[in-house]
């Protein structure tokens, strides 16, 4: 028995989250679909993810393992060609017995992407870095308290039209990145970084989650690096391009359209 | 019996154009189904529409007229809570018992964005004013020969990292505007605006279609005025405020994976 972890990536606006769930598509729902037409029954090969993502959310770098009976790097692209075209498999490595993708994660990166609509961006970006170090961020999580998570990275930067919100951390809590999103654009719009404190001094805040479609869980990182499976990768960056030329081609239309 | 013309707005990706088909989801099939819960059969009213778009294509002014046994603007709110959100309409006009849509129609104007991948913009902008003026535009269109037309308007501006091309005329044969895109592409992308004076002069080039999801019909226009039907119009600029949300995310998104 062989323990094998792979690196995925996947377009989340089709699917009901990660995590699977049955009547719904969901991308746990498609791996183990396309598993099945190899023969193998996922669920049964203890099956485990480093992050759930919720709908609408996409991902570069996801990983899950699962114990194969004999495993080649064929096998990524036999993977590939049974999955649909918005989840794709880039990477593996063979890793030892008790591998769990979870609690092996050293760390997560995230980045939120969102339209700059007249935020004051050096107040977001001093609001983002309060939260570099160890906190109890339940009043930015759901169901989770104490909440206590290490962030190393947080900072927000402009792109053009664009913001971008970046942060790594040991791990996070459901909803925490969406809801750090709702704070920042608070503060952004107040120009004051002060609702972070409020909400990490126990301050009870109602935070709505950011939308999903601008998150992307970037990497999930360990002590070691992965394999990458050329293929799958020279897939991976076609579709990403098609995607690129496609939604550039829909935001200027709706550009466009807003001047209306 | 009245005769009334309506301006309507589609995004167009979920529909399979907005010519009616049965079985698959379009623009004149969701219009249909609307009337008919108002218990107006819309196809035995001599409905007509101004231009038929490609599936894929948006519009904000496209114009449909049928008749009716009265008219009152408040017809356009019952008619707008039973299309779905991707189809509003937001301006009527009583019109002449004989009026169509496409005969009667003035210019049309369209508008087409894309992504500039490093095209040189000042050739494709001089490509595009080539075609001013009245042509035979059979080697920009399918099955349309001899196909004369008016081109008033025709010209690239960039906008940041998106080419708009922009072009009005008396009338468009099918794809002919996609068709153009893809001679501009080429124009851009070789530096020489040639091919537009090959492919009018009759040289058989064949121009596969660009993408329809950077193409918008903009406005259908006539000697007269529409009355705007406040409350459609508000409900369409939320939508359109929602929807360039979520694509500057999503576009965003992918410049970001596109690093990758």
């Amino acid at each position: 028995m062989l323990r094998v972890a792979f690196k995925l990536a996947y377009f989340g606006w089709n699917y009901h989250g990660s995590q699977y769930q049955p009547h719904v598509p969901t991308v746990d729902g498609e791996l183990f679909r396309a598993f099945e037409r190899m023969g193998i029954n996922a669920r049964e090969r203890r099956y485990r993810t480093a992050g759930r993502t919720d709908a609408g959310v996409s991902a570069l770098g996801n990983v899950f393992a699962l114990d194969l009976d004999t495993f080649d790097p064929w096998m990524v692209r036999v993977l590939n060609s049974h999955l649909p075209e918005d989840i794709t498999v880039w990477a593996y490595r063979v890793v030892d017995d008790d591998f769990d993708p979870r609690r092996n994660a050293v760390s997560r990166l995230y980045q939120y992407v969102m339209l700059d609509e007249g935020y004051d961006v050096e107040t977001m970006d001093e609001a983002a870095r309060m939260l570099v170090g160890k906190h109890d961020f339940s009043g930015f999580a759901k169901n989770c308290r104490p909440c206590v998570r290490e962030i190393y990275v947080s900072k927000v930067e402009k792109d053009g039209e664009l913001l971008i919100y970046t942060v790594e951390g040991n791990a996070f809590a459901w909803n925490m990145v969406r809801k750090i999103v709702t704070a920042l654009k608070i503060a952004g719009r107040e120009k004051s970084p002060e609702i972070v404190e409020r909400v990490l001094s126990g301050e009870q805040i109602p935070l709505t989650p950011a939308s999903p479609y601008g998150l992307i869980l970037k990497d999930v990182r360990y002590s070691f690096d992965f394999e990458v499976e050329e293929k799958g990768l020279a897939t991976l960056r076609e579709r990403i391009a098609e995607n690129f030329r496609k939604f550039a081609q829909l935001y200027g239309v709706f550009r466009i359209l807003s001047d209306f």
